[in-house]
């Protein structure tokens, strides 16, 4: 009897699923491969991308337009022989090596070397779900090739105008023989995703299960309109001040402070015509925290925002946790993110509830979310990729601003200190420190 | 500043969506309409369906398939009138009347037809979101027709073998000017679910909004494969026996029994052959419940099936509760949906926790959930449409498996009482009775 444990809460242990990404070059697919990587990964769900570039710079580390021309038959060998290499790989992980998710990240631009990746699939015992990025929008399709000239391995240390003519003949030479999918009836019982101009239409086929439809429903709910995320604790409470973890405390004199605070923090990131949008928690400290922000930003109280539920330990100090439940206290050090606490969460639980948050995140432009330290690493944990061991540890310091800006290759990060003292909140493993400096490690 | 209370977690009172059904008759576009219907109010979401067949009934009630013939001038000017007092009735509902997601249930099968409503609605600053129906597996559609004829009050009483045949006439007459949305291209500018041969393909086009997106998210899960959802709580436990709540109690030894006399119940009702999926939520007592099921079945554990948590309440009688926190009993009487614990949660909440467990409730086939009385109660009252004033004071006998089974016009209950005593763990309004016989209103 198997029992699910990662965070769609549905075991997925006996679906494994090949995502092919299919599109010309600067169609965005590695951007979508990486977004769905790190989607599943933070649910618990092993992903891992294969990426045919990568294999076949092995053998040709710079190649000029001429080796992707359909003519060129030393190009096109190499080029088979790399994709064999990552669909060997990636089986071979999906197979035996405890993969679930294994996302080819190539253009598999023919019918053919679709049917290729199919029949490979097919005997390892694995189901395809095709991933096809179409866009004819001319001006993100450039904004995508200076993206790609200046980031790709191809073109390290290049000159710029080179590169971007380069890869625009590389382009046409993939344009020659690209097809989409199904384009004439033809591939019709494939299981596919074709987003067009960056999900503005899509078209979803034969989708046969639920972790298929869990990738799609992600996928289809992307953007890539510059935005950004603030996130904020609370102002310092007054359990703070005590040392004790959970409850529904008002804010300490400190944190009204922060909280008058916060809308010039705000201001100074944000600037003053982007309009906002705030979410907090159901419990007061956070409310209390967003209460002086502009009339105009729309608020919202979210029940999956509040704070991870110590259970039994609601209201205690760590020192009462380890006196009055020593095993327990162990146990959580142990393994911080599974432990659950005595009738309460573990960090494994709050991703569960957060990814509805994670999903409307995605879909939305400018937030601020007003939260609180578990729930805070969680969040942040998904879109600075932490791993699960460490993003439970992390320092999250109170009275600090910080915004997350998404790029095509990960998140920037700046941070607001509010210049106001609050106590430390983290406490280091095997500790039982009420206010602790943290570790280097933990910044 | 607006606070979110619905069951998306989301503010929706600005957005508001009119879904434009389209399609031939007998391609369950009705299913759909009430699927979306009962899914939004179950959310707390205002919805309606304005199904332009009962408006033209009101002047032609059981007209024959020449009424619906493109040459029969009487016939298209009453059809037009009832479309036009159905958007009247929607838009004033829409705009003035509280209403969020009006559905308009119609074929809605030409460019011109379909245009006219964006028209209305744009005028009334109302956003459509189309969601087509297009089915050409004949056998679907003939078991449609056969639905139809015995169900639709346009043939209440006639011959069945006739009423077939003159609604397979009154579909011919529409196939000749029906269009499927943006045929040539020239929709592109619609925002558009077209679903194809009942969800094995589906086209979603310029979705603008997270209410549009769930809406669209929950119709793309739909499936009309026959199956069943059976639902049982856990076996009495030690606290059911001390009139306690929540905690997590093992079984009593008349729960112990249930557990036992479990795969029996579940044998009877299921079959031997059917191959079934048992949730459970992370406590014991349901853990315990389900053990002794097959163990072919696939066992998979949800913590958000953990009962209702009653916060400082936990652990507590209901006689402790109102001598401790006598307001707070009182106002759980008074609005016992609402009504959040202190540190824990209402019914509300309840449902937004549910919300993933129904989408992928509606996704699978035979599913048999062991949960506790308050998450039963909330699963129910969506397959049965029990409001929410209403289903939070429901009797939910215990040691009794309920099956049910939706069908298209409504979902088909039978309970299988396990014949063996447990306590009452119902407690009437304005009661502290910790064993109270159910009132004839919550059976």
């Amino acid at each position: 009897m198997a029992r699910g444990t990662n965070g769609l809460g549905v075991q997925v242990e006996d679906l494994k699923v090949c995502v092919v990404m299919v599109g010309l070059p600067a169609r965005g697919k590695s951007f979508i491969a990486q977004k769905a990587q790190r989607y599943l990964q933070w649910l618990s769900i092993p992903a891992q991308t294969f990426n045919v570039g990568n294999y076949r710079r092995r053998s040709s580390a710079q190649p000029t337009a001429d080796f992707f021309a359909t003519d060129n038959p030393v190009g096109e060998r190499l080029r088979r022989a790399a994709a064999e290499d990552a669909v060997d790989d990636m089986l071979r992980w999906l197979t035996t090596g405890g993969g679930v998710v294994g996302i080819l990240d190539a253009t598999n631009s023919t019918k053919e070397r679709r049917g290729w990746v199919l029949d490979r699939c097919a005997a390892a015992g694995i189901a395809c779900l095709f991933v096809e990025s179409k866009c004819d929008d001319e001006a993100l399709v450039l904004a995508n090739i200076r993206d790609v000239k200046t980031t790709s391995p191809d073109y390290v240390g290049q000159d710029p105008e080179q590169a971007a003519l380069d890869f625009r003949n590389r382009i046409r030479n993939y344009e020659k023989i690209y097809r989409t999918i199904d384009a004439d009836g033809d591939e019709d019982d494939l299981t596919y995703l074709k987003i067009m101009d960056v999900g503005s239409r899509v078209i979803i086929s034969r989708i046969q299960d639920y972790l298929q439809s869990r990738i799609v429903y992600y996928l289809m709910n992307l953007h890539i309109r510059p935005r950004s995320v603030w996130l904020s604790r609370h102002g310092e409470s007054l359990y703070n001040l005590d040392g004790r973890i959970g409850g529904d405390a008002a804010l300490s004199p400190r944190g009204e402070q922060y909280a008058r605070k916060l809308p010039e923090l705000v201001r100074l990131s944000v600037g003053d015509d982007r309009p906002l949008t705030v979410w907090t928690s159901t419990l007061q400290r956070t409310i209390a925290t967003a209460r002086h922000l502009p009339p105009h930003y729309n608020q919202l109280q979210w029940k999956a925002l509040d704070e991870l539920d110590a259970g039994v330990c609601d209201g205690c100090t760590y020192q009462q946790i380890q006196d009055q439940y020593p095993d327990d206290f162990r146990a959580r050090d142990e393994d911080k993110y599974n432990y659950r606490y005595r009738g309460g969460e573990s960090y494994r639980d709050v991703v569960i509830r957060l990814e509805p948050i994670i999903m409307e995140l995605e879909r939305s432009e400018d937030i601020l979310i007003v939260t609180h330290q578990a729930v805070l690493r969680c969040i942040y944990a998904y879109f600075m990729k932490k791993d699960q061991a460490r993003s439970p540890w992390m320092n999250v310091p109170l009275h600090t601003l910080i915004k997350l800006t998404p790029r095509a290759y990960g998140t920037e990060e700046v941070r607001y200190p509010a210049g106001i003292d609050a106590v430390s909140t983290w406490r280091g493993k095997g500790s039982t420190a009420k206010h602790e400096q943290p570790t280097e490690e933990a910044m």
